[in-house]
């Protein structure tokens, strides 16, 4: 038995969290800079919990709203910029993953002076400014995590920036902010934590814990399926998913994620498919070819899914993701390439040859 | 689903992890004070391991080995005095729960000038000396948990100081310095471990993340009682035992402990009844009462023990404890009175009405 862990983040799950829990934000310094997108957090009533819990301890704050879907290097740099301006000192991530892997790059940027061509190549000093995350969507588990992943325009893909320094100080899970999720960012996000899970049972670096911790993961996810499919989430279910998503985050904050995540952000980058999507496509093929490589971790998985074979993996996530989208050859070729290069490919279990990337890649897109 | 979790140490697993993790010690300061036992240390090897480490990394050290089992309030003043003198930067705590319990008692005092009447009090600043926690023992988790728990002479019992800040910031597992342990500390440790999970379940905190870290570590432990009960413990056994004492004290660390602490603290503190033993002795009475008020929990604890019933959970403990200590009707009623007034009473979720908790000691006793 050897591993590492580290899960610093404080937890705070339950119905009105933030309400009950405002005087928490209060050590945090006296003023934020909320960083969320420009709609759902002011859709689903988490803006006005957080601002009103601010409010209440007396603590001041700016919004910077202009958080993207897949966040670029410059949106970060705007945020810290505001950050800078306002003289803030701390940071709330309202939103799914993209503003919270958003606010964690402005919570560095916002303190250390760093060139855009620097980003990624670590050696963060510890001043930065702490971070609390509220997610509304139940997927990403960056609330857990010390990662923020930045659409890289010049890498021409997404690339990740990781300090245990960004982990944030606190967590607020409250699932009542997803109830109004439409179906299909329901099912991507949990198909994207779902991927975080065993991802992290295929990892190199998977240990007794995250192993625990994603298995539990794993089942919560699978007992929602049916209920995703119908689009008829109670709020505990809601909950389950928005627990398993959290755990699927502490699993890859410990594990890092593999081939699944290297492949699919080529679909993102270059075809605009949703990121919890693109992994979710790819997966039966990848589990495929770990199954005849290492079967045991892949009954795992399947047992706590209520599973008996990948036969019905592959039909579960075929029923709730649809038909694929088209892929050329060309694409095939050229996202193989780049995916062979990734150090996710490193961190497999059982790692795929290079050469054999494009056959999942078509297994997956069925040509 | 409403809780909260935190879990801030990092865990490091493995054989030999500390020579082969050693650098981690370097960002700790220039000059560490070991706290151990008089003996254990040196006999197991953890204490040439960590001189080594730190020698390696060019930093210094002083050694307090004068720790004793349920150590004292004047041993965590002792220890400060000699921090302090020392000028010493950090703390690494090697051996079961006493040295690990007084070295964070240590590390906060050698900061921060506290009268002993107000030791237990709270209030303490963030200004600690940080700390490593190298258990040798499978029991305590205390590398893993917030609290300090010392002989109170005045209170007559054993008190307990918490604090977040001073969770060890790291924790290294070794289960090689186990590989000694007489069968009575291996058993009495491991039964601690066992309350604490069994504890963590049966706790008004207990939440959706500590019953998965309980329930396995509860797994773990009751897989490895034969071996217990032979003295026969592999390796890999030891390492089971020590990852599931690990879980255990994750889980208090945010659920807290619950009547059987309360009343095993009497024991301990009068009758000189090992820690671990006295909440063995204690756990069967009071599982059955907690069984007739929320069957529901009792029985996952039997599911992941592999028994079936409450008699099986009694006959097994039984096998591993032997014969209970004798305990007179003045001592039965005394002990009951102290322990109705703890807090860790009110923080069961079947709460024992006071006048039950005698007869919970005579069935334990059998008088």
């Amino acid at each position: 038995m050897k591993f590492q862990f580290l899960a610093p983040t404080k937890i705070i799950m339950g119905t009105d969290c933030i309400r009950e829990n405002a005087v928490v934000l209060a050590d945090m310094g006296k003023k934020a800079l909320i960083v969320t997108g420009a709609r759902s957090a002011k859709a689903n009533g988490s803006l006005t919990d957080v601002t009103a819990a601010l409010t209440g301890n007396g603590q001041e704050y700016a919004v910077y709203d202009k958080v993207m879907s897949n966040p670029t290097i410059p949106c970060a740099y705007d945020g810290a910029a505001l950050a800078k301006e306002q003289g803030v000192d701390f940071v709330i991530a309202i939103g799914g993953g993209s503003p919270m892997d958003a606010a964690k790059a402005i919570a560095i940027l916002a303190r250390q002076d760093i060139p855009e061509e620097k980003l990624f190549s670590g050696g963060y000093s510890p001043d930065v400014l702490p971070i609390a995350c509220i997610p509304t969507t139940a997927g990403t588990g960056s609330e857990v995590t010390q990662y923020s992943i930045l659409s890289n325009d010049k890498a021409q893909t997404k690339s990740g920036l990781g300090s245990p320094f960004i982990f944030p100080r606190y967590a607020f899970l409250d699932a009542k902010y997803m109830m109004g999720l439409p179906r299909t960012t329901t099912i991507n996000t949990a198909i994207d934590a779902l991927s975080h899970s065993v991802e992290g049972m295929l990892s190199a670096r998977a240990g007794a814990l995250t192993d625990t911790l994603a298995l539990d993961s794993i089942r919560g996810i699978a007992a929602c399926f049916d209920a995703m499919q119908r689009d008829s989430l109670s709020l505990e279910q809601r909950e389950s998913l928005l627990y398993a998503s959290m755990l699927g985050g502490m699993v890859i904050a410990n594990t890092g994620t593999t081939a699944v995540h290297a492949m699919g952000y080529s679909l993102t980058y270059f075809k605009n498919i949703d990121h919890g999507r693109a992994n979710g496509l790819l997966l039966p093929s990848f589990l495929r070819y770990v199954e005849d490589r290492i079967p045991e971790r892949i009954a795992s998985i399947l047992t706590a899914m209520g599973l008996d074979s990948m036969d019905g993996f592959k039909a579960a996530l075929d029923a709730l993701l649809g038909e694929p989208e088209s892929l050329t050859s060309e694409e095939v070729d050229r996202f193989s390439a780049m995916a062979a290069q990734t150090k996710n490919m490193d961190n497999c279990l059982a790692r795929p040859d290079p050469k054999d990337l494009p056959a999942l890649y078509r297994e997956s897109f069925g040509i």
